[in-house]
């Protein structure tokens, strides 16, 4: 299919999921109020928004209530304080829990889906993880649980172990099967390559390819469009581009593009001002000199957001040289 | 030619041009101090870059000293002040500025090359100026200059002008061939449509495609090296992409991505934390939210411009409501 201008049309099955209480609580040990998540679930309902992923499901002996918020953890009397009996069918909003390989107990904090609010887990891996993460998908959909699964940090990984990871997971019953460019580190031609590579290595199974960029190099946004462009139907975005670092693709750009009518911008800008403007004075995140540099080196941001806490967050000569001859 | 990974190789003829003081002019009425732009011009002897867009050769008529800083006018008096004879050939640089059609008293602002420090002149205007825009690049090329043209607002341009103008430039001794996003508003598949359509134009002529994109959308940076993938031999950035509104494609995440090794991104970052960081807390320039919203709404930024510098630059849903409502 050979079209003029594609961007003018959109794919129905396209899907937004919204990280903003998942991605946004690595920033802030998941700290937000019950107001705040609450606040970001009605505006996902209102914006027509398909996916909220509400925070992780780790291990509250890894990540205790002392020193986390309860999006880190999401029990599910913390769900249900915030969402109530939230129901899927009425609110076109299904509700989402990241639960890292190496990280979560889920053999006992996966409820069975009738038991809880929650209509889907992603599970998240590193290239080392993915035994684990096929028992963890497995066992999710034995629970009841639509599932995805999100290979990390494929900027570092070798191709041949890529198409290896995505022939075990062809073989799950994931629906999904996310792009995840941890490292922000990815530029236009890469995606292509990966985006081709995950769609020819799904062909047949019904699996989604998914995109979630980091904009580290601000091309969160580009990168998530570029995706979508080549048939990802899966997008991830926050709302102010919240999240680790530099951040993910922000949903106002995000939803600005789509031209999907179910999707409506205004309640994302009233979620923008009424919330992430008094956010930005508690906490940092979104690009900056530091991240450019970690994403074109293609290393982890760690060291950038040390930097950025640390004595000379503007000493971006320092951090560079430091880079350069840490390389 | 098919390539596995071009990413990692580069194009020696590609050339890129810093247009701090002359774009960022537009924010702070071109009053920058010596200090500052001689600043800009060593960081872009060091950095390897190709031209430095020094300001605009505007009407001393229409932008009075008593309003505007030197860098609108660019006198000879005025320049020498701060390059000195700068020589092109010694340092690398070619020092440029751009005429405005319509703004420019170009028959007496442009004198003989020989008498001046500038190398190059570019011309910019609107699609009902061409003519005009003709006879400046006619006479800057008898003058003894490089020239170049950069058609403004192409996004509300219909494609049989566009198609029109680059008939008529592909007659002219202009070097270069622009294509400029002013209003921010174009996507990657708009994009590739442009560059092929430019260079189609363009072939055998001689003359490069040139990109300088603007900052609405968060795609300046994006939609600049999609537009070098393609073929594009002239790409524009500046420091911390200042610029009028959202700004331009930023110089430090285009250096970050080119791969000739003659490019180098320490001396940009030296000006960064030295001058940049300061400006930042006198003036605004970047992407947020009501620049987002005029470039989805392919609008030129003014309105959020004045938004921006109103009694509410952070009512996303005002501005929203206001821009819907005025369409």
């Amino acid at each position: 299919m050979t079209e003029k201008a594609p961007w003018v049309t959109f794919r129905p099955e396209l899907k937004v999921l919204d990280c903003t209480v998942r991605d946004g609580g690595l920033v802030n040990n998941s700290k937000f109020s019950d107001e705040f998540v609450r606040a970001v679930y009605d505006s996902c309902v209102q914006a027509g928004i398909d996916y909220m992923e509400i925070g992780y499901l780790n291990s509250p002996r890894l990540f205790p209530a002392s020193d986390y918020g309860p999006w880190r953890r999401c029990d599910e009397e913390d769900l249900r304080r915030v969402v109530g009996d939230h129901d899927s069918a009425a609110t076109g909003l299904k509700l989402a829990v990241m639960a890292d390989a190496g990280k979560s107990d889920w053999k006992t904090q996966i409820l069975p889906a009738s038991e809880s609010v929650l209509d889907v887990v992603r599970v998240a891996c590193y290239v080392h993880q993915i035994p684990e993460a096929v028992d963890m998908i497995q066992f999710a959909h034995e629970q009841g649980y639509e599932t995805a699964v999100n290979l990390m940090a494929i900027s570092i990984v070798q191709e041949i172990e890529i198409e290896q990871a995505l022939e075990v997971f062809a073989t799950t019953p994931a629906s999904t099967v996310n792009i995840v460019d941890s490292f922000g580190a990815l530029y236009r031609e890469q995606v292509d390559h990966l985006v081709k590579m995950y769609m020819a290595a799904l062909e047949g199974t019904g699996k989604h390819v998914g995109i979630h960029a980091h904009n580290n190099q601000q091309l969160a946004y580009a990168n998530t469009i570029e995706a979508i462009i080549l048939g990802a139907n899966r997008a991830d975005a926050s709302m102010a581009g919240i999240g680790r670092g530099a951040g993910n693709c922000a949903m106002e750009l995000l939803l600005g593009f789509l031209r999907n009518p179910k999707f409506k911008l205004r309640p994302v800008l009233q979620l923008l001002q009424d919330h992430m403007l008094q956010l930005r004075e508690e906490i940092e995140w979104g690009p900056s000199v530091p991240y450019n540099i970690t994403g074109q080196f293609n290393r982890h941001p760690r060291e950038a957001i040390q930097f950025r806490a640390g004595e000379t967050p503007d000493d971006y000569v320092k951090f560079y040289d430091q880079t350069v001859s840490d390389i």
